[in-house]
């Protein structure tokens, strides 16, 4: 077992035995305690005095979205491996028996699931494009969203900073080139001020994801060469491979031609969005200040309950 | 088409108009206004203002569980055709370029998932009583949990209060008999109170559960029998035809058996809970009062912001 991955399961066990998170038997699956969602509550509301004042259009989505949109999205081209797909059962009631005689002897019951048209939504932002693009042109201004939702990937860990259904925040910016990526440095700027106000232990980086396959790395290439997504990282499980736990992201007219937004102009619209990973901070938070929150530096405690 | 059926699209035509939900192209999946979580948020407070004093150990789930704690919580004997399960992709390149030509040909590209080790979670509880049966028998004076979470149900409708994934917030007692039916009792009235006094015309019934096939109906005649079940019913879409928001359930020793959870005595564990229909409520709210919130009766108000 490499080393990291010692520490990976000692913060793990620490959580589950502190009681801040609950084993479900799965990796990657946990529940929290109530002191755990009153951090993730206490840090989304400061994700909003930073934000709240930029007259961001609030929408809450469900931990799933239509198939059809996912499909168009481009998600499988780039991870199709995280994907989740959501299956149900319609068959008549021998096909039931059937089900229940798997089951019961231990045998596999979900041969005959059949795919609906939903699929668990893999980053807040994704539900939200062919809403936007439904309405029309953005206006003049451009438009700008304040999503939270669950999301899904399929990557069972023994890292607790890297669960398949968690929480994301979202700041999502549309409009021209110049409105958007103005929107993506402010953040970056507020995002590095924010977690430095929570005495967190950070730095900027370009990321690094998990594109499949070969054709993959030439999208994983283009994406760091492009400098489209930052990453704000934080050591939690490991120092040499610290955590993304906020990102900052330049879509460029990605999700504006595969969709057909368009500015006022009759432009593509671009589009950007800052990401926060509500268990991810709230993990970060636990690993550098103790599991005690009474115990926490004064004016960390100061920024999170003002 | 039933007048029922009209009515139905009428309002949730009226819902979308209004913003306060958000059509994602899918019957039974929305997105929700700022203003819709707000008054969620407001009744989730309401709740923990009625039973925030009893003690309650409060944990969180994400909206998927364990397949295997699923398979054995019997939830597939009476309600197959809602469940959902969540499959992934494992192929290697060859079946991603595979997958990728049937997608982009509009053909099914999903046949090759494989099932994942969790489903979505149908019930708020059901996460928690193999947690529960983990640590041990319960304490003398038995155990209480305060649970929130998304739950997924396969039933697409055109009912805005029957969306496919939706937000439980639970109160699960585990105890004796007299323990358990004394804490549903409560909640019987506190249910009423709390309902009343946001000025919903209501009434309490047997439970009516969708059970699946011919076995099903001596499944819900049994329910109907014992009085295992009572819904608080409020009319959103029909008079005729109420929605549940809230419901009290007696499970006896349904799951105590099922997951070998015992008293401090040795007894088995009964178990009840009592939920609480996040959407519905915020639903049946907007129904009564209209869907500006600062034209709501002052009464109601007062209530929901105190």
């Amino acid at each position: 077992m490499c080393q990291n991955c010692q520490q990976q399961q000692g913060f793990l066990a620490e959580l589950i035995d502190s009681g801040l998170l609950i084993d479900t038997g799965i990796d990657g699956l946990y529940g929290r305690s109530g002191l755990f969602e009153e951090v993730v509550a206490r840090f989304d509301d400061l994700i909003t005095r930073y934000g709240g004042q930029d007259g961001a259009e609030v929408a809450r989505f469900p931990p799933a979205m239509n198939r059809k949109h996912f499909e168009r999205s481009g998600y499988l081209k780039s991870f199709p491996q995280l994907a989740g797909t959501v299956h149900a059962f319609e068959g008549d009631e021998r096909a039931h028996a059937e089900l229940l005689h798997n089951v019961s002897d231990g045998l596999d019951w979900t041969a005959g699931q059949k795919s609906t048209d939903i699929v668990l939504t893999p980053a807040a932002c994704y539900v939200l494009y062919p809403v936007v693009a439904k309405r029309g042109p953005v206006g003049k201004g451009g438009a700008l969203f304040d999503l939270q939702s669950y999301c899904f990937r399929h990557e069972p860990s023994k890292d607790p900073a890297r669960m398949q259904l968690f929480r994301m925040r979202e700041y999502v910016r549309f409009g021209t080139p110049d409105q958007v990526t103005e929107f993506r440095a402010t953040w970056l700027e507020r995002g590095q001020a924010m977690m430095a106000s929570l005495g967190m232990p950070l730095h900027i980086d370009v990321a690094n994801d998990p594109f499949f396959g070969r054709a993959g790395r030439m999208l994983a290439n283009n994406q760091r060469d492009q400098r489209l997504k930052f990453e704000l990282l934080i050591p939690i499980e490991s120092v040499e491979k610290p955590t993304a736990c906020l990102s900052f992201n330049y879509h460029q007219d990605h999700f504006g031609t595969t969709w057909g937004i368009k500015t006022e102009d009759g432009e593509t619209a671009h589009t950007a969005c800052v990401g926060f990973g509500m268990e991810r901070v709230a993990l970060a938070l636990f690993k550098h200040h103790g599991f005690d929150v009474q115990t926490w530096p004064a004016a960390v405690r100061d920024v999170l309950w003002p």
